[in-house]
């Protein structure tokens, strides 16, 4: 095949009406939403959409209302030319990269609040954060009314908050997780990654090094809260400053209560001005004595 | 035409497939959002409906998430049974009567926040109220797909923030505003007319009274501030506790900036512990010298 171009489009009417008449002609509609910067693990959620849906549309939108007001929305990185090369060679069709106020329009004042799992960790730390998200993503699920959606792992939380929303609103698009990228030492693929130093980039793979620790240790019976104090320690011996380190249920993100079948492991730090997060699922089959 | 009684249907699955079916037949299918203990005005509402549309559907449902926590929920008047024998006179095909854990199943997380037009006046004395209101509107129209929907123009400020909820998440309903049915005296319908003792139901028709002098003092040019502090007056001259008495722009509920066109005047005052809520459109062919 050919890795033709996509079709960059900007607005919004086009891509919905794109996107509906593709499905009208019976084509499965796979999107990819991402705020560009693309890396690997971009170009697997999009390799995944191409393999089982007949079009693929991927959204470069840099959203401001998830940003807090002292984080890094304007120096997040924007590389909308090479993004573009990366996802022609996975074939995808349309590229939707509108101007913000496509996805904000004059007076519009709606915004969609997730709690429950919403709440804790990077809720906690990042007020408005995923009201940010669950705003957009609602948005971009209207304008591009696809089959199904594709989010990576690595934004584990994230990916709960937006199953959560897509069921209390009743969107229909079927929500797909794809396994974290990592670069060859096991630091998670990022676009933050790109503003780290050297020195730093070394001793970002801290975080993958504590959950794999968190790992062995589950499979070992370790308690819950030793396993999440033996990764803090970890980061830290890192020289990464900790967030937080926490073995949660997957699903509500709320602490284990036993009988606990499976968990994950979650962790967040900061390298200088640099804020990194990645996280391990704990299977129940891996844990001594677990409910099945 | 019989008056036939309408099929009342409490599960979320049941009244989507009826309302899904009977679109993809053709049928135009209007919807009647309300709470219960119906009146003229929600007959009105209905009657246009059944006038417009080929099937209408009601939901009765008393929204906990729309009261604040001393308000009336617990209260507020329940009558299921007079409810559908007024609504079959309607010519009502489903009344869709949920129990709360079928709007918000066990796990619910999402809410729906409007900004802008829900800020002030009711949003300023009620938080919450209009995110409670937003997010089972928004719920109420995923499980009652219909074409149109209908809202009564006595809630003003609701009526605002239901259009601009419905724009900014890109919801398929039009959204169409009826006038105030009214008692004998001029006194706004109701359900919480019926907590008035008999001396306050006397009272009660001073927002109207006001809203008429508004009405006047509006066609010979008196400025917004002077109508408003004239309201005030009268309603208290009735002896009813003022919450506010307001001219301001009907769209964005903010004050009138000049050159202006047409305007709204809003009234709430309390008569014990009921509150009601009045308002009346002031328009600029009214206004001598408004901007066309």
């Amino acid at each position: 095949m050919t890795a033709s171009r996509p079709e960059i489009v900007a607005a919004p009417d086009a891509i919905a009406a794109a996107v509906r008449d593709a499905r009208g002609r019976g084509r499965r509609v796979g999107f990819v939403p991402t705020m560009g910067a693309l890396h690997a693990g971009h170009a697997s959620l999009a390799a995944a959409a191409a393999t089982a849906c007949d079009d693929v549309a991927v959204s470069i939108f840099v959203n401001p209302t998830q940003f807090g007001p002292h984080e890094d929305f304007h120096r997040y990185p924007r590389a909308l030319e090479a993004d573009c090369r990366l996802l022609a060679e996975q074939h995808v069709r349309w590229v939707f990269a509108p101007p913000v106020e496509a996805i904000y329009p004059p007076g519009h004042a709606t915004r969609i609040v997730v709690e429950g799992p919403a709440l804790p960790l990077e809720g906690a730390i990042r007020p408005g954060h995923f009201s940010g998200v669950a705003t957009v993503v609602q948005r971009l699920f209207q304008l591009v009314p696809a089959d199904r959606a594709y989010f990576g792992a690595k934004d584990w939380q994230q990916t709960v908050v937006v199953r959560r929303m897509v069921a209390d609103l009743g969107i229909p698009v079927e929500i797909v997780v794809l396994p974290t990228v990592r670069e060859a030492d096991g630091l998670a693929m990022s676009s933050r990654n790109a503003y780290l130093s050297p020195v730093d980039r070394r001793r970002a793979v801290g975080l993958h090094v504590a959950l794999l620790e968190a790992e062995r240790d589950w499979s070992t019976g370790v308690a819950p809260e030793a396993i999440a104090a033996g990764m803090r320690r970890t980061i830290e011996a890192h020289g990464i400053a900790v967030d937080y380190a926490t073995v949660v249920d997957p699903e509500s993100l709320q602490p284990l209560s036993a009988p606990f079948a499976s968990a994950v492991a979650l962790v967040a730090g900061r390298l200088g001005t640099t804020r990194l997060i990645d996280n391990r699922l704990l299977a129940a089959d891996r844990r001594p004595g677990a409910a099945p």
